[in-house]
């Protein structure tokens, strides 16, 4: 936290999952994100909240705070289909999730020609939260690896469930921005993803479940403080 | 084809994709969903339509024709999302796609429950049609069967542009319905899918591009029909 000409900042470190939360309103949403949006780094917004809200729904959680907007699609189709399905969102997203896992020829290649044409941030998932990520995922990470060393795209997702799979992705890709979900619910501690290495954490139903949402952000963001103290 | 009590039936190959035509709308794809419905097995609808018409618009979709109606959201997320994305559309969709990538525990084994509960399929990719299937996924393939066999779903997508993966998955996995993409513009002939062993292909610009899409379809399944015939 530092001040600036009088007004508070907040460098969070929080990304905030809107997804979440059951039989809610685009009102929830557009009045969390304005109530959140000094607090934190920004929000992503899945697949459920499309369909419950649409590109009109995605255009007013824009309008409603300025932080980063992420579109979670985990976009996983040839780039013709990915492209098409981003074109939509163009002008109301900041970044863009994708899977590793499509490599590179016909799929993510177009993708990232298409993103970086738009100045939209590529994010690659190089490892997910759940136990069934060991399944495949997980022993194909250096291949993952491999296919995010070729784009250099903006940022990584790997779990904070998995601190050590962080730490491996810091040391392979140092030019990444690593974004940390599974914190929570899935198991890990704010904190976990950041001291692993992580510049930040998704964080989903821990805030958007809870009681008062700002209160529980601002103890994070207080949590991230003392890691990145050292504390 | 047959005939049954003086109507035609046709036992169509054939799985349409609503996605490729840019600048069309809803009722495009309604009205070429009730002209084709005699003469196909079923339509594949992907996230552009989604983003653009909504679930109300794969109502209008379902409403239009009672054959196969495939949800081709290329699921790739922890179960939670993945039900979450789904629930939205029960009622609606016969079958939904996902990759056997994300693995069973905590990933697919959830999702299958959830389709089992309501008697919608569950459909696993294991290969694609794109060159860059070849980095981490066609190398995976054992352990995409390896999850496939475990989940036993409905079906399996593997690629008209790769036979030999198509007739590998026919031995690894018999008791599966494959879905065949990638013919057309994406290289692939009609009939080399089937030829190769699957049990439908999924066409998309191919037909809804044509100046008439319904002898397009037509002409692929007397082509489906005289390869089966083993001519």
């Amino acid at each position: 936290m530092k001040h600036v000409e009088g007004i508070l900042v907040w460098n969070s470190r929080v990304i905030v999952a809107v997804d979440s939360k059951p039989a809610t309103s685009l009102d929830y949403w557009v009045s969390l994100a304005s109530s959140l949006c000094g607090f934190v780094a920004g929000f992503k917004v899945g697949l459920p909240f499309m369909f419950d809200y649409g590109v009109s729904g995605l255009r007013a959680l824009r309008s409603s705070c300025d932080k980063l907007l992420i579109a979670d699609f985990k976009l996983a189709d040839i780039d013709h289909i990915m492209v098409l399905t981003v074109s939509r969102v163009v002008g109301y997203v900041d970044g863009v999730i994708a899977h590793a896992f499509v490599g590179l020829s016909g799929g993510l290649e177009g993708l990232k020609d298409y993103l970086d044409s738009l100045s939209i941030k590529l994010i690659l998932i190089v490892s997910m939260s759940h136990w069934g990520s060991l399944d495949v995922i997980d022993v194909s990470v250096d291949r993952l690896l491999w296919v995010a060393n070729r784009l250099k795209p903006w940022g990584l997702v790997a779990p904070a469930t998995k601190p050590h799979v962080i730490s491996y992705v810091r040391r392979r890709a140092s030019w990444a921005k690593i974004l940390a979900p599974g914190i929570g619910v899935q198991g890990a501690r704010p904190g976990d993803g950041i001291r692993a290495g992580a510049d930040y954490e998704i964080i989903g139903r821990l805030i958007v479940e809870a009681p008062n949402p700002l209160e529980v952000v601002k103890w994070i963001n207080s949590e991230h403080d003392r890691i990145l103290r050292g504390g």
